[in-house]
Parts: structure tokens; C-alpha cells; sequence
């Protein structure tokens, strides 16, 4: 055993996760067989030592039928920090089986954000008789969350925040911390802001701790460039975030005038899911979270699968075109799944990198034409090799030339109307406000299927093959 | 226009950049054109107000060829910051062009994990130049890190931070930040140490200011949970990061000694790459970075394909084995590829899932059984929906009823083939070591082509169809 395994060691027996930072499988079982045995105090003695992220957790790796009893078990484990980590079916679930007074309970320890991400996906009544069970303050600022859009800066920025007078010392701000009770403790920057609120700059932390009280702030900030207006989507803020390696952002209303913040751990998960769910569109399995209810991952992957049944149908009616020709000739319909497919699988290639492109603000106007460029030169590249090895092989294996020079043309044109298409498709979706990622896939690959059988048994008709 | 419209507007008059934070083509023209023009004073003019994630960006957006000039151009713009934003292909043809001396003044300006990012790439003559250019400080600090795996936290981890013992009280840890010139100002966490230098407790910058200067930081610090060991992969670095929502995080050497700290804004572009890099990977696209050179991304992509010909000509064989009844009855190579195609699109839908999955961590030992029966439920009851779809539609356009019962029969059995293989491929491969998203598609595709053909054609001859 390695230095390190045993550091690693040491972590994992003090939180029972295995080495991706997961709870081990016995330890599961062994809070959820004393739950079932009705021994609490075993389960809260296993349960109190973890992490909020870990008690999540464990309540999404325990069967549906039994986090209600897990929930009774610890119930007062169970405060807003752990659900704010939770996922948001196994959240929901959970929410659903409580009372309105006990969802406000836990909503008001919250920040602004992690209380309105509880409480959105509420149904109407719910929701309003959490908010009348709030105290007024707290429900003002949720109400006010919950009338921006949904995944927008609105619903994720905190109320809570430091703001100061550009006028003011450090010295001056570090007394106004320590003397007011009430302020936030989770902040990694303070916003300097006019008198009419409007941010102009930001002084992180450090900063002020590093510089002598009697400086003013107004020297020690950076002038405030990355605002963040309060309708931005929430994809758009993370871009922002990672472009800047932003730490917290301030939050500006349509006059501009500071409304609220957003930190960097509210994005980070953010970042992953939206570079992830391109990924989950692509495939055509929606926001592929493996704890959302059966009948809808049923409900979006069908409808999925029926438009691609629909699209297999117009390839296979290019195929019926030919059904003469295959008759005479039945090696063509051997041959013909690989000139489709091979095209399917470029323009899939071409696709990825497009969509990755695209959402990550790679691909632009100013560089469009370039990637036109480039993938159409890769697809005249790797069309001509994979040619070179069909052909080759074609003309090896059944000795006819004919049908060699037939299925190279074939894959050369194809390749090349994979790497056109694969870029043109998602380009001129995102230029039509769509997503690429959800809809590309199907115009790609019946642009493939289609030119694929109609490139090769068209030739081969041409040609006389066959005939 | 919309006051929102208004602030994005003021954002953009000030920074040149498109409502995706990204360089407007004309903007970049603009500099082109001067820097073609020998008005070095222009382009100066038009960059400097830019943010080094934008320098860095006009490098990008600038056409390979013409890159260099632009360097000459701004050369006293180009600092460390602007190349720690760089895309790496980019980077690295810019150091190529400069002399090591000069790589070394750039490099010496940065925190160690931005310097080891733009050295470690370089060739190995290259690299020595550099580290002997660099004062013995930095250069131990930067030898240091090279020593450990590329992509470990070893090469992440800034050396700078602030570390201070137990017994301190708040007032000395700040008088110590105040007085000591030399310590780094970027930091958002302060570490306490023991005696032996391990750490035992983060205190957050706001703490510090919000307690009393008389307190012992012992009683304000968080006790330490997530220490990073020195040698951990950065994919787990950023999964932990993610999980616990962390700032900053303490990194160990094997014998737990405090070594160095990650910030999170080092973490987001890796988290954001490692979620977005499955999407290319399913699809063989590489690391699908738009400005690797031309040859290395055709390389990579044909080898794909290769191996996808490979697979095409086993599924194609396949077909070979029917050639006779398929002479006699052509309609089943019409309608074959709708049954290998409907079984590719529902495997992949479940790869793209179980993929997601098993690099957030969701899927675990402890869910294993329970994900692959909830994919066989979908798989059954989709089977079955387009069974039933493609049966009838084949009875109505063909009127076959043989014909229809045994495609509806085929899609069913492929269905449930394209569910299975989409979840054991995936989960096989990760538990034998191999990265899932980079060679599941290969395994899961060919299964769902062979058994497309094999059950659609298979059954047709069984039942006699064209016989």
C-alpha cells in the first residue's frame, strides 16, 4: 500500500467513501437495515458524522420506496445544507412528504438561492402556503426570486452581501463586519457600490486584509467589469465564470443597481451539467438524471426514438428505389450498411466538435467559415482513406472491380456530406435560436442515411452492376 | 431595446465583446487590419483595454499564420495572464517563437500552476533552457511540480498560500498578512497547520474579518475534511471540488504535509472540459479542439473510423449470410437498416446516460442492479412501442402481416439488446480500468447492428418470408 492509500485511507474511514468519494455500499446497508430494525439512534450515530453533500447522497442511493422511512429516521439531520445538495427528484420526493411549516423550517436557514431552488418546483398551493409560513422578510426576497425567469442570474443569486461606500477605509469596512451581527458569513469579495447602489467595483477579501486601515476602499477595488444582469440565463453566467475565474459576481437590476450575488459554488455545478447535457441531447435522452420517475425518461426517449423512426423510414423508402436492383444483385444490400454508417459515424464526429464549439463560445462568427473549412478537408482526407480501404477490400474479397470503384466513390461522397453536414446542421440551428444539440443529431444522420444508400445504389445502377 | 439591453450594451461598448462575451468579428479586423497596416500604436490602442481572457481570446479568433505578427504587435500586452488563458495548441505555437529567456520573464510573473502549464508542454531542450533562465526559487517551485503525473493535483496546486498554526490568534494572523510583503494576495482560505506542517483546519477570509481579533483561529476554523493528496487526478480533484462545493482546497504530500493549495477557478475550465469531453469521445472526435493542428485531428478521427469499418464489415457479414433470401424478397433490405438503426439510436440513448453517470459518480456498486433494471424496463416498453409502430405501419404500406409480426419481433429483440449492452458495455469497461465514453460506442453499435440483422433476417427466414 502506497503513502498515499493510506492518506486516502484515512479520509475514507473517517467518512465511509470509497476513492470517488462515494458512500460505500455496506455502509448504505447498514443505515437502511437500522432504519428497517427501528433502531434511530444506530442510524443517526452512522449518519451525524457525514457531510451535507454525503447525507444527499445517501438519500439518492436508497431505494424510492424507503427514503420516506430513512427521512423519519434522521429527521433532524436533515437540514437545509442537505437539501440543497440533493437531487432535485430525490428533493422533491422528499419535500412532497413533508408540511408546509416543516419545507419553511428549512427554507428559511437558507440562502436566498438554495431556498428558492426548494421551493420552485413546488406545485402552486404548496408553494404558497410555504411562503405564508415564512417570516416576512424571507418571503419578500424568495417572492422575488420566483418572479425571475426560471434558470436565470434571478433564481440563482443570494440577497445576502456586503456592500460599502466607495468613500470608506478598510479600516472603516472591517469594523462595519465585525459590528453587524447580521450580516452574511459566506462571502469571498465585497461590492463597492455609488450612492445610488450601482456597483463599481470589487475588493476581494485578501485585498482588505492586506492592506493598511487607513487606505481608502475605493484604491484597493477593481473596477467592477463582469456585472451580471439579473435576466441572464443561467449557461451565459457560467461561461462568464469560467472565462473571468470569476469567485462571486455582483448582480444588477435592469437600472443597474446592485440586487444581488452570485458565488462560484452556486455555478460549479452549473458548468458540469450544462457541458454534460450535451452529451445526454446528442444521444436524444433528455436531462438523463437517473433518479427522475420511469414514465418520463420512457415518455422523452420515445419521442426520440419515433422521429428517428420516422427519418429511418425516408432512408429506407431510397432503399425502395433500388429493390430491382438488389434483387439482380443482393451483395449491394450486403455492402450498403457501411457506406451509410461510416457516414453516420463522421458527421457524428464532426457534430461533437461543432456542438462542444458552440457552447463553449468557441465557434463564432469570426472563426465560422474557418471550421467550414477545416472539417470539410478533414471529411475530403478521411473519405479518401476510407476509401481506399473499402475499395480495396471490396475488390479483394468478391474480385469486382466495378463494385470497388462503386463503393469508394460512394464513401467519398458521403464523408463529405457527413463533414458539411455535421458542421452546417448545428451552426444553422444555434443561428435559428434553437439548440443544436438537441435537434442536430437527426438532420445529420438522415442526411448520411439518405446519401449513403442513395450515393452507392445509385452508382451501382449507373454503373450497371447488377443489371 | 430593453433596459437589460441597455447594461449589456454599456458592458460591451466598454469591452468589444458580443452578447456571448466573445470578441465581435469587426473588432478583430480591426486589429488585424492595423497590425497588416505596421500600426503596431493602432492595435495597442484597441487591446489594451481588453481582459486577458480576451487577449487571449483575439489569439484564438486570429488565423493561424498570422498569429505571430499579432505577438510582435502587442508583445508588452502579452504577460503571463494572457497565456495562462490561452487555449493550449495556441499557447504552444506562440512559445515556440519566443526565446526561452523570454518564456522565463513570463513564466516568473505567475503562480506556480499557471507557469507549469505553459512549460510543461514544451520540448525538453526547451523546458531546461527556461528552467535555468528562471531565479532558483521559481525554478525549484516549477521542477517540483513537473515531478509529479501530468493531470495531477501536483501540477495544478500553486505553491503561495498562506498557512499559520493553531494557536495564533485572529489579530496575529492578520497583523501577519499586513506585515509580510512577500505572500501572495490571491487567496480566499487561510490553512492552519500543526507543528509538522499538516494541516488541520481552513478558516474563510470572512470569518477572520467577522471574529474578534482576541479569538485563536482554532475556535474559527472549519476542521479539515477534503485534503487533496498530491498525486490525485484532476477529474477527481474537480469531482470533489464539485461534491463538497469548495473554494480552495489544502494538497498533501504522502506524508500529509501541507504542499501547496488549488483554487477553484483553476478547477472550473477542468470541470467544464471533463464534462464536455464524454460528448467527443462517444463520437471519437478526440479532444475535438478546434485549434489542434489539422494532421493530429485527422489522425485521430480516421483511427475511429477504422475501427468502425471493422465493426461495419462484421454487421455487413452478417447481411452476406442472407444474400439468397434477400435476392428472393428485397423488401428485407429495405426495411433491415430501420431495425439495426432504431437499435443503435436506443443504445445510445442509454450509453449517453450510464456514461453521464459514471463520470458525475452517480452510478455506483451500491445503484449498479438497480440502474440496469430500470434500463431494461425502458428498453422493454419503448421495444414494444416501436414494435408496434413499425408492425403496423408495415401491415398498412405492405400489407404483409408476416412480414409486419416479424419486424415488430426483431425491434423488440433488438431493443432490449441496444438497453442491455448500453449499460453492461459501459460498466464493464469502467471496472476494468478503461475509460467508458472513449470505447463504448464501438461494443454497443456492433451489437446493435449484428442483432438488427441477425433477428430481423433471421426470423424472416424462420418464418419463411420470400422462401
Amino acid at each position: 500500500m502506497s503513502e498515499t492509500d493510506l492518506i486516502q485511507d484515512q479520509h475514507d474511514a473517517a467518512t465511509q467513501l470509497d476513492e470517488d468519494d462515494r458512500l460505500k455500499p455496506a455502509f448504505v446497508r447498514n443505515v437502511l437495515d437500522a432504519v428497517e430494525a427501528g433502531d434511530n439512534e444506530a442510524a443517526r450515530a452512522l449518519v451525524e458524522p457525514l457531510h451535507p453533500a454525503d447525507i444527499a447522497d445517501l438519500f439518492e442511493l436508497t431505494p424510492n420506496d424507503r427514503r420516506a422511512d430513512l427521512a423519519k429516521a434522521i429527521t433532524d439531520l436533515l437540514d437545509g445544507d442537505v437539501f440543497a445538495e440533493m437531487n432535485d427528484y430525490v428533493r422533491e420526493d422528499l419535500i412532497d412528504a413533508l408540511e408546509p411549516h416543516e419545507v419553511a423550517d428549512i427554507a428559511s436557514e437558507l440562502d436566498t438561492d438554495d431556498a428558492v431552488a426548494i421551493i420552485e418546483d413546488m406545485e402552486e398551493d404548496d408553494q404558497r402556503a410555504v411562503l405564508r409560513a415564512l417570516d416576512p422578510d424571507d418571503r419578500a426576497a424568495i417572492e422575488e426570486a420566483l418572479s425571475y425567469p426560471e434558470e436565470s442570474a434571478g433564481r440563482l443569486m443570494q440577497r445576502e452581501l456586503i456592500a460599502v461606500p466607495e468613500h470608506w477605509t478598510v479600516g472603516n469596512a472591517i469594523d462595519y463586519l465585525r459590528g453587524h451581527e447580521e450580516l452574511t458569513t459566506d462571502f469571498w469579495e465585497i461590492f463597492v457600490v455609488d450612492p445610488t447602489h450601482k456597483p463599481v467595483g470589487t475588493c476581494q477579501l485578501s485585498w482588505l486584509l492586506r492592506t493598511p486601515r487607513s487606505i481608502p476602499i475605493g484604491d484597493v477595488m477593481q473596477r467592477e467589469q463582469t456585472l451580471i444582469p439579473v435576466d441572464m440565463d443561467q449557461e451565459e453566467v457560467a461561461l462568464r465564470f469560467q472565462k473571468y475565474a470569476l469567485i462571486s459576481a455582483a448582480v444588477v437590476d435592469p437600472n443597474g443597481r446592485l440586487v444581488g450575488m452570485i458565488t462560484v459554488d452556486d455555478i460549479v455545478h452549473i458548468i458540469s451539467e450544462e457541458a454534460g447535457e450535451d452529451t445526454l441531447r446528442l444521444a436524444g435522452a433528455g436531462d438523463g438524471d437517473i433518479n427522475e420517475p420511469l414514465h418520463l425518461t420512457i415518455r422523452t426517449r420515445i419521442t426520440w426514438l419515433v422521429v428517428n423512426l420516422g427519418t429511418a423510414m425516408i432512408a429506407a423508402s431510397v432503399v425502395g428505389l433500388f429493390q430491382g436492383q438488389i434483387a439482380r444483385f443482393a451483395l449491394l444490400a450486403v455492402l450498403m450498411p457501411i457506406v451509410s454508417g461510416m457516414g453516420g459515424n463522421a458527421g457524428t464526429q464532426t457534430l461533437a466538435v461543432v456542438v462542444r464549439a458552440l457552447a463553449t463560445n468557441q465557434l463564432t462568427s469570426s472563426n465560422t467559415a474557418r471550421m467550414i473549412l477545416r472539417e470539410f478537408r478533414i471529411a475530403v482526407a478521411n473519405g479518401v482513406m476510407l476509401a481506399l480501404l473499402i475499395g480495396g477490400g471490396t475488390w479483394l474479397v468478391f474480385g469486382n472491380g466495378d463494385l470497388a470503384i462503386v463503393i469508394a466513390l460512394a464513401m467519398v461522397i458521403n464523408n463529405m456530406i457527413a463533414g458539411l453536414a455535421g458542421v452546417l446542421v448545428p451552426v444553422t440551428l444555434e443561428r435559428a435560436g434553437v439548440d443544436p444539440a438537441v435537434s442536430s443529431a437527426v438532420f445529420v444522420t438522415t442526411s448520411t442515411d439518405v446519401m449513403g444508400f442513395l450515393s452507392f445504389l445509385g452508382l451501382a445502377t449507373l454503373w450497371g452492376l447488377g443489371g
